[in-house]
């Protein structure tokens, strides 16, 4: 069995963890490793629920924050084992995000005592279907365990704090036509013509920008697919498009859906897919603490990610780890040193100060 | 082995023609069966090609036609055997094209001395993809077989005469962007939103309609496939529309592209598929006369048809058989016993006056 020494530096363990392949639903290793290594601290009672392990403080402080990091991974992509070479560490996930579990298992190893209680949460299944999500199941079945007044998302943000995030809405916007052979088209009527309006809407549309807290979040509303056709010799009696609406976190689904009915005033709508986005709540202050404390710059988050399901529970979280999300996924993911020791000292001095 | 008796009457052998299954590449068997009925015809020299068969006629007369029609069947869909139900018959391929050969192979036995020499083509393979169709292969290899001044082909056409057929050709318009996540759309350029432009042209395009030997031709140009998309939230780079434009006979397949590239100036554009049409020709003497001595209406072919084979071949050609082209590929196929026993009459007329 693997595992893992949280008295090793934050670059040594990130590497070990990397290197304890844990794609989605194969993550009973990883979570073994991480049980044992954190069930012999006598200042953590550790609850596992099947491969997520939360590992709590019970100081009696007055605020209680969540320090949280999924340890799964996407397929591998020909990059195992890791590899450091000279600042940075190589390996599938590196970057998305055992970097910032690894700061999060050293921050629960060294610091026994934090100046606020921590719940520290590793879980499984975050990079696949939101039904196998570990923190969703924790939401769901033991909201008791997830209380807190702020979240700390360790997701790569590039040792930035990331606040908030935008929402997510998939729609497929749905023309109909007649069917004909295409050599007397004029009996028909061609359902792919028809989207010429859908597509003009998307082309002409405006995407909204607004500040929240301070930031700015813009809006995008895009056709992500597009599909139609019977044969090469028929006029087509239906096209679909899909349009993925990425709202700011200051509208309801509801009005974001309310939205892109009005845009497609007329057209037949199917949603796909759909998710909340999350306010930045910077204006609670346990999250303007921690900003303070940690003294970087902050930024909006566009792409969606679990601090949503935080944000539903009613508690203000944001995004803060190592790494460059623009390398998550990707064959040749990698997490700067600098960026690892950073922010390990950041959130040490915040949890001790 | 199936047999065929030409002295029963034109419904009768249609049933027969239709009870001999027969879908493309499996064209044995009713090869065999015509092949064994014409060969006892002492007026006519029979040849075969694989599965077609050529019956001719050799009088010495100042004139040659060709007629032709193909013995192959779209798959079954539940319409086998044949069923005569007062004055219509059912079944696989009684409309496309077995009550037309019915036709032709009861006037090759009735009519042993026409008035025109004839040569009687039966061939396999014209429902599927070109390079297996018979015609074209006795087109390439054997064109002494097909030299002709005129030629029928005995397609449905409502037993009226249909003249020359429009061309057709297909082309993919490819729109092109740049991928970004759909979360930070501005960082890309979406090529679905890019063939809005393309869905436009197409919306607003006035299809041309042409008069050639007093018939009206209109032409079309549809898309009839469009497809883009790589995920979910992913701006997609790439989009394609293919376009299906069909074009009356007066425009060779290089007039016709070169009139899609004007519309579509500026876009990158693959040629999928391409087929000329075929002039009505009924200026020529031949066809004037047959059209004449038939004495029923003309009007121009949209779909394309092999005639477009023979006039490649520098032979007129129009379709002229039994049975309504919309029943053709359908379930619920079927042939009027009018059609054929009026296309029988008029065609034993014309060569025997």
């Amino acid at each position: 069995m693997a595992s893992l020494d949280l008295s090793r530096d934050v670059v040594t363990l990130t590497a070990d963890l990397v290197d304890i392949a844990s794609e989605s639903q194969q993550e009973q290793e990883i979570a073994d490793a991480v049980e044992a290594a954190l069930t012999p601290l006598a200042h953590l009672e550790v609850v596992r629920d099947q491969h997520s392990i939360v590992a709590r403080t019970s100081l009696g402080r007055d605020e209680r924050v969540v320090i949280a990091g999924h340890l799964d991974t996407v397929p591998a992509n020909a990059n195992l084992p890791s590899r450091l070479d000279g600042d940075v560490l190589w390996g599938l996930g590196s970057c998305d995000m055992k970097g910032g579990v690894a700061v999060a298992l050293r921050t629960a190893a060294t610091v026994p005592e934090p100046t606020r209680d921590v719940t520290y949460v590793f879980y499984e299944a975050e990079e696949i279907a939101a039904e196998f999500n570990g923190l969703g199941r924790l939401a769901r079945e033991r909201p008791d365990l997830l209380a807190a007044d702020f979240a700390i998302l360790m997701e790569p943000s590039n040792a930035q704090v990331e606040a908030g995030c935008q929402g997510t809405m998939r729609v497929d916007v749905v023309t109909r036509g007649e069917r004909a052979h295409s050599a007397r088209s004029w009996n028909g009527v061609n359902a792919i013509h028809a989207a010429s309006d859908v597509l003009a809407r998307l082309t002409s549309y405006e995407p909204r920008q607004v500040t929240i807290d301070g930031m700015l979040y813009r809006e995008g509303m895009n056709a992500v697919g597009i599909s139609g056709g019977v044969a090469g010799n028929v006029i087509p009696d239906e096209a679909r498009v899909s349009v993925n609406y990425r709202f700011a976190p200051d509208r309801s689904e509801s009005e974001a859906l309310a939205h892109v009915r009005d845009l497609f005033d007329g057209y037949e709508l199917v949603v796909t897919d759909s998710a909340p986005g999350a306010l930045p709540g910077l204006d609670r202050p346990a999250a303007a603490a921690f900003i303070e404390a940690i003294g970087v710059d902050v930024a909006p988050k566009f792409g969606w990610t679990d601090v949503a399901q935080f944000s539903q529970l009613g508690v203000p979280a944001v995004n803060y780890g190592p790494g460059d999300p623009l390398y998550a996924h990707k064959a040749d993911e990698h997490v700067p040193v600098a960026h690892l020791t950073a922010v390990e000292e950041a959130l040490t001095r915040w949890l001790t100060r």
